[in-house]
């Protein structure tokens, strides 16, 4: 395995499709600019699809489980066995995604990466272990190049799989206890920023349990002070499911597929991909703002315009999940509405 | 016809069910409150339906279309002739509510309640004709107390027939040129605020559009200035589609459905449905906030906290029937998700 694949070429939106969807806009009945930003939507979606009919029916979600070695300097609510319990849960249909991809009609795929409580083999479950747990950035890097190697690649072989079933959408998710910490201190380091901005309450830390994990967010970025590339700060302050989420949007852009980014963790990622590979970005919307702490820095710096704004803070796809129908009715007025002249309505005075 | 049905009692909301339902929320397996607005969502649906299993599949949504004498002074960017057309266009499923009626499978209900440009027996539109336009409210009330009680009817047949087709959901929406007008004039006075503060840019006015509606609506203002009751400011303000929703709200809310309710028409509706009748707020949840200038003051008048903020502001429903999807989800993660107990998840530490 190598890393050359993330620098090959992404796909280009077409600025002719672009074009044709705002000017097929202008002539729907209804005042110009009246359905806001499901307009613009529809238009990228547009461009990206080289369609004058975009269309988000077939959508992939794949939500990629992992444990983290940082969960020893307990930053997290929940204990770390919730990981892999959640594993089973994901694939037997109890869990939020679960039942939002049933709802949807979407394609679930849960990838699990190496989970501390092993679920073991599972109908439903791609198997793709790396280890047990990355190791404590506290202490040492969390991956080896091999295992930051193999979680991409995992990512690019969703996205391969989402091709191959004709996805319209690919939409990652993660499940990991303490991911929030591991996704915080990345921004931190991609970003420069001081992990006070980045770190928040994750799964329902109290003011008190913050403040811990900004102290251990402290030390783990002075341990890594001098990693200064976005892959290296991935592979020594990431974890598998967050590798696995830059490989699958670079793989998305890559392969030409629309991606609908979900919260704080995932808008991590979706950092780091495109700090890593800048074509990424045109192929990423936005769902939502999280009340997650950090998300909107990272909107603010991505330039990232999210559809919802529900106070979500779950993670494993479910907010990216919940705003699939806003794109599916953007796509339908933009393509089912009447123009004025169908209609026979007289256009503005 | 007179108005005392509309002090008739609403149906309460059930504090059990709610109970209930907040208790079933912290089962769940997910961190307790991170599905943020949606948990509050099918804990009120619940709470209305009096059910363990909110659901919002059956959804009614009428669209009531007049036309206003105050158009004459030359407020609206669009020509008058379109309210009439528009009745047509939705009707033959070429209007953005009738794309969304189709793509949510809603029942869509159309009332012409009288237009200018009058389009004659429609298949899918309820005549329910009360005069080709209310009075330019500049120079006189814009209803009679006959019309103010045949358009308030009006809004009540269709919950009426809502009612009997099993509604778990009522919208409604409207359409009438120059509208905003007159939803802006009843709304600085049901407020006693300025109309500066509740004008907009409606279809599309410039800024001296603009100021053109503020001068209109303050000679408006200054002539009703004696009027006190919110049925008065209604009558002599309102329009007839205006009249028709206030009664929909306010059966809605004796016949123990919930609302949701769309943009700053509506929610001006919505506002002095609440004035008339205070027991009829619980009933109403709020779909978005609208681009329209006004819309941000009514909502925080109403201590409501809108769905989504897209940027829309079309009206005729539309940005009530986009938010339907999420009602759904937020309904099937309630029903749906496993509790820690079933998926053998461990809880918080």
């Amino acid at each position: 395995m190598s890393l050359d694949w993330l620098s090959s070429p992404c796909m280009q939106p077409d600025a002719a499709s672009a074009e044709a969807a705002r000017a097929h806009q202008l002539q729907l009945t209804k005042p110009p600019g009246s359905l806001g930003i499901l307009e613009a939507a529809a238009v990228q979606l547009a461009s990206l699809q080289r369609s004058e009919q975009p269309a988000v029916d077939c959508v992939w979600i794949s939500v990629f489980a992992a444990d983290h070695g940082v969960a020893a300097e307990g930053v997290s609510a929940f204990p770390q066995v919730v990981t892999g319990e959640m594993v089973r849960n994901f694939a037997t249909g109890g869990a939020a995604i679960s039942v939002l991809a049933r709802n949807l009609d979407a394609k679930l795929d849960v990838v699990n990466l190496g989970t501390v409580n092993d679920p073991g083999d599972i109908p439903g479950v791609r198997r793709a272990v790396i280890a047990p747990s990355t190791a404590n950035f506290c202490l040492e890097p969390a991956m080896s190049n091999a295992q930051l190697e193999a979680a991409l690649a995992a990512g690019a072989d969703s996205v391969s799989e989402a091709q191959k079933a004709g996805a319209q959408l690919f939409i990652g998710g993660e499940m990991g206890i303490a991911n929030t910490t591991s996704a915080a201190a990345l921004a931190s380091a991609l970003l420069d920023e001081p992990p006070s901005t980045l770190a928040g309450a994750g799964t329902g830390l109290n003011a008190a349990g913050i403040k811990h994990k900004v102290s251990v967010l402290e030390r783990a970025l002075a341990l890594h002070a001098a990693v200064n590339t976005p892959l290296e700060q991935l592979r020594c302050l990431g974890g598998f499911e967050i590798a696995a989420l830059v490989g699958a949007y670079v793989a998305a852009a890559q392969a030409g597929i629309p991606v609908l980014v979900d919260g704080f963790i995932s808008t991590t990622a979706a950092l780091a991909a495109v700090m890593i590979q800048p074509d990424v970005r045109p192929w990423l919307l936005f769902s939502h703002r999280s009340k997650e702490h950090g998300h909107a820095k990272l909107l603010s710096t991505l330039q990232a315009e999210p559809l919802i704004d529900l106070g979500l803070r779950l993670g494993e796809a479910s907010g990216a999940a919940i705003a699939v129908p806003l794109l599916r009715l953007a796509c339908a007025l933009h393509n089912g509405m009447a123009t004025f002249e169908q209609a026979g309505v007289s256009n503005v005075d």
